[in-house]
């Protein structure tokens, strides 16, 4: 008996159009083949006696590599040069933790609050606050540069060009521009940083030098608003290559690092139940009872 | 020390023209008022001694209504008439499970092979596979049902009308159609039950026309691709008056049922790490050691 | 390539003695069996036209049932009384939802609040606050009405005295007795309500006599500490039928209804990474820069 | 209106007798006092312009230190020394990823296979899985060592002693010893990397000690048992100075790096709702429609 669910065959003939049909003998031939064929990965493979990630010796990665160099290699496939290596670790330690009252150490401290029994339960609920809206600025900048750098390529425009481009779409559609602003620091330290590193490392590229334009246009055409840690983490991962979902993977798993020493911090210094919050209620009046 | 994140400032200000200039001192100010003010609700408030639910007394509704009810009221408002709630039943119990390999069945059953200290990371784990691709169509499909609907209000269309061009628009764009196809019934049990029950019931409205002439409409256009029961309950969700986002809510609400059913069955019938999988690396070749 | 983990081999092994040596080979070709062993289940069944739920219709019950009853058919394995129907809807509506500021609707709100794609993220970041902190002092009244009712089962002593023997137990343990008092109200005014259903429906039984006797002895012993909703409905839910784990996964399956909704109100009302947490900094003193 | 929830005035009654009584109007007091009470931390400070972690710049951070230094620094409180980071870059790249088809793997890829919008709902998935029984004998066996030294200091026995004692303790229990055994392989290689590492780094102490004897002494009164990853980063982690939930922590950590990978790879190579399982009712038999 199969898992429930959607309409695989409709995707197929609404994606192609109405000319191959598939029948529903089809489908459950295929259904059949699925359930029989092994899961594919380029990731890990293993032996009774071995383990090699993306091909490598995991046991000579684990005498030879940092933890950051494994990062690299799961996501990008290749490690990284060691300019590149400094900067990822600059960006993990700068997304890891930036106060217990973020939402998601927030929410991993609710948990380990309520739920004493799994640590793993905790660090999970603070992952899921991780959204377009906190955590999640990085991975969309990074769309924002690849795709104007990738329409700047196609018409023989400079990346300054690309990011008035930007900033003049931006506006006219009232949209937001990711990478810029922050709602606490007027500068965000980390930027500075970040970029200092990148062009001593000879590791910037089109994309720090979109990211500088983009902030300069939008200071001119705007009003001055500075980059974050989002902005300049997206431009230093797009000069390396990865792609865009990456920019939200690492910082989850720089957050995470984040998240395991604020749930240890609440069951070692918290009781449980210990989190108060004050709520209005405006709703429909109380009737008498 | 307040939460890190994202760009407050700069969103009113891109959303709004830059007319409005938001000093560092006005968004500090804003944030201090945020971390004074109680959340709001218009759900639940309470005393020492009483609570109510949408101004209704909870002991009250504890001795004269359903649970269903209640799931109602908390997402509509009101409480629903006999036959809205007969329908309500028969949704929640046609999402509550289709069978332990589904997504969200085996992905909980796999947090309580590994995890068993918390039945409720084993029953969230099940929930998280809930998206657009799996339990999503319902939500999905009452978004096409109101955009649709709308667009022929405005326009003095029928909903038959409404669903040519819907059939039309999806053709052109070789998108799917939410609602429509089975993966694995050629037809599902489950959507001639609920329509016949809307109709006895009066519940059936514009939604239902909708669903049904869109069925018709793509096996007229495209071939014949039976309703399922995403497509039901969108119409008939739609008729009483959710909004689409209910579509996912009650999907999940139908569903835990059986998440925590699976999980319960899990943990009586299974030893812990007993689900295996059959991977294939085809990745870079391994290096000898 | 099989999964990585534990070592089921030495459970075995040091479960049962030295006698029997599991070898390598062995193992292997049980982990070989285990691959290509189906899924086993006892709750849904299906076939290209029809769907069972324990052996029941599914379109039969969407017609002739409610979501409770198949909540129950789901957990007990048989369709409940109508007096138990009306318990367990009770009880359901009784833990939906008890306010935002609890920690299960903080942290779906928390998450809501920060990741807008999914609905379901918010829901799951709900329910992995509960544990045996927060939702979770009805199954674990349930432990203790079984265990203290079958040890009195065996010395042939009744609920009464199963309820002195716990009481003096926990005072000389200095242990919690799950069930009485609450943090908010003096007198739970939901759980005068289910033991009068109880009552009047002739749900009542060793259950509710014990956990009646434990909290007049704990008043007697220790101070009054009224009972909560957690004691009232594990009392039920034992003389009911259910196993303990049952009052964990009821809390959860109504507590769903109440986070959906909270979900949703924060949606339709709140601007995103709206929550403000105030964080006073207490450790190491912070280097100039 | 505050959180629901159990019994903390209870809580404290219990714990310390009932000579002092805990009065509504003190228990509402203590309420309103925590609500009032910014939350405390010795993690992250902050101001508009700088960012500190355990009292470190963390710009300085950024620039001088590498990811683990600051996982270290997080959960230890201090750097770790040159030989200190290395022994934890090779246990967090020794837990990063041991193939697709591990519990939390799978569940990621499940999660990512239903629910596309969220990369975090599908990496929380994953985490989730992982408790006592996958990924969680390292936490385990930290406490057994902790336990195990901890008793044989106060009665001036060796830590070979200690190992004798508790594997004499779990023979006669029928328990498990954490720490021991593989299910995949006959000798893990991981082990005997990460010993021979920690004896060059200096790192070795006690913990080492006594987990080599524990499988010594395992193999002469049990069987061979080679010992796994979980206990020799389990020794290593006791030997540095973390404490037992660490073990659980830094397995998550180094997960992740892996689940952030396989959601990368699930979405990069495979269509939505791809999984299948074969799954077999032996239920109670299908009633005719």
């Amino acid at each position: 008996m199969p898992a429930d669910g959607s309409t695989d065959a409709q995707v197929d003939l609404c994606r192609y159009g109405s000319g191959t049909v598939t029948t529903a003998a089809a489908e459950s031939a295929r259904y059949n083949r699925a359930l029989m064929t092994p899961w594919r990965t380029a990731l890990v493979h293993s032996d009774a006696t071995h383990i090699w990630m993306r091909g490598r010796s995991l046991t000579r990665l684990m005498q030879e590599a940092t933890f950051t160099d494994v990062i690299a290699l799961l996501h990008l496939g290749r490690l990284p040069s060691p300019g590149e290596r400094r900067l990822l670790d600059a960006i993990l330690i700068g997304v890891a933790d930036h106060g217990a009252g973020a939402p998601s150490c927030a929410a991993a401290r609710l948990a380990a609050s309520g739920n004493r029994q799994s640590l793993s339960a905790a660090v999970a609920a603070g992952i899921l606050t991780i959204g377009d809206e906190h955590g999640g600025a990085g991975s969309n900048c990074m769309e924002l540069i690849a795709a104007s750098l990738g329409a700047a390529a196609r018409d023989g425009a400079t990346p300054e060009q690309a990011a008035g481009a930007a900033v003049a779409s931006a506006v006219a559609a009232g949209r937001r521009l990711p990478g810029l602003g922050h709602r606490v620091h007027s500068t965000d330290p980390r930027v500075a940083v970040l970029f200092e590193m990148a062009r001593a490392e000879r590791v910037a590229g089109d994309g720090i030098r979109f990211m500088a334009a983009l902030e300069a246009e939008a200071a001119a055409r705007i009003k001055p608003i500075p980059m974050n840690i989002d902005g300049a983490l997206a431009a230093v991962l797009h000069d390396m290559g990865f792609p865009p979902a990456a920019g939200r993977f690492l910082f989850i798993v720089g957050r995470v690092a984040g998240l395991t020493a604020e749930v240890a911090e609440e069951h070692q210094r918290e009781r449980p139940m210990r989190i108060k919050f004050d709520v209005e209620y405006d709703g429909a009046p109380p009737e008498p009872e």
